[in-house]
């Protein structure tokens, strides 16, 4: 079985590039709303999926869906990620796939194309803007270590490359769109019809 | 038969935001770089390529390509489309493909998969960031008018809608990576391997 975890920063600190665009709460709403997005993008898909925060958003989860609480330890995208993938392995899983909360472009036919592509291929990578990662699929789950950094992207390909491990990349424009600053969401409006995250900041008057 | 059109602006004036990256004379070269790695993505494709240009590139192009002079009364990227537009209509285009020059990344199965979706679909669009549009397929030619603009996405939206038109998105990490500013150059060297726009960059040091 492959695993999805999905690292939920903590709601009253998230998305502080967002600070002139939208208020607090606001910004802890939007991102359950993206949240929301990438969760019905797996519903469907043979993944069982993680949430791990620090926030208790288990009560807001589907009965279905695993939630970890990141703790205080484990503070950090990549403690984080490291805690959800070492459980993970615990439960048997045959392959991680690491999703940001905050991809709300993200379908089902996105993670089915990476499943599939990982039948093949024990690494594949999705490029998010600037030189990140944003969707990490590892099979087994230990084939390499978190590296969420600002230059991820080429950190994971020396790494495969120093290991002799074949680094496959999974281009999508809808996953390499993430909602940092004002003009993703402007950007993200044109794109983003039919999610949650849209009506949630259309009602917002965006 | 499918034309596919590629403005290239003015070498000397081209890519003035890449001032600070690049001398005058390199963000020239850059962009017949580039072109390099559009047309050869194009080669062994059905389109018939018309490149058009107010300097005389023709010398530079492979014998199979059509080259049009911009020229004086059809400067800007509107007009110049236009132009290559109604030529293609002229010698008996079924449709027309829009592709920037400066979308290095783009490959022969990016075309393919869009020639394949024109079967079906007679408007497709590859978003740009921030609003904008990379690929624009017309099928036939004049089934909408050029509107290259900041916010060209959606002011093709709207015109399609306005119009009852189908508009269908062809989402693509690739097409969607223009090179107009420093951090688009350093994003691209982390995924252009294997281009020749790469190669170009990779020896000014980058």
């Amino acid at each position: 079985m492959t695993y999805a975890i999905i690292p939920v920063n903590k709601l009253s600190k998230a998305k502080t590039r967002l600070i002139g665009a939208l208020a607090k709460e606001k910004r802890g709403e939007l991102i359950l709303h993206m949240l929301d997005d990438v969760l019905k993008a797996l519903d469907e898909t043979q993944c069982q999926t993680i949430v791990i925060s620090s926030d208790n958003l288990k009560d807001n989860m589907p009965r279905d869906i695993i939630f970890l609480d990141e703790g205080d330890r484990r503070k950090g995208l990549n403690r984080a990620v490291k805690y959800a993938n070492q459980y993970a392995i615990k439960k048997g899983a045959k392959a991680t796939l690491f999703i940001p909360a905050d991809t709300p472009l993200i379908k089902k036919r996105h993670i089915e194309d990476i499943l599939k592509l990982g039948e093949k291929h024990p690494l594949i990578i999705s490029p998010a803007r600037h030189g990140g990662t944003a969707i990490l699929y590892r099979k087994p789950p230990d084939i390499i270590r978190e590296r969420f950094t600002k230059t991820s992207y080429t950190d994971y390909q020396k790494e495969a490359e120093a290991k002799g491990l074949e680094l496959t990349a999974y281009n999508s424009y809808s996953l390499s769109l993430d909602i940092d600053k004002e003009e993703d969401i402007k950007e993200f409006m044109i794109h983003g019809k039919g999610t949650a995250t849209y009506d949630y900041l259309k009602d917002l008057g965006w």
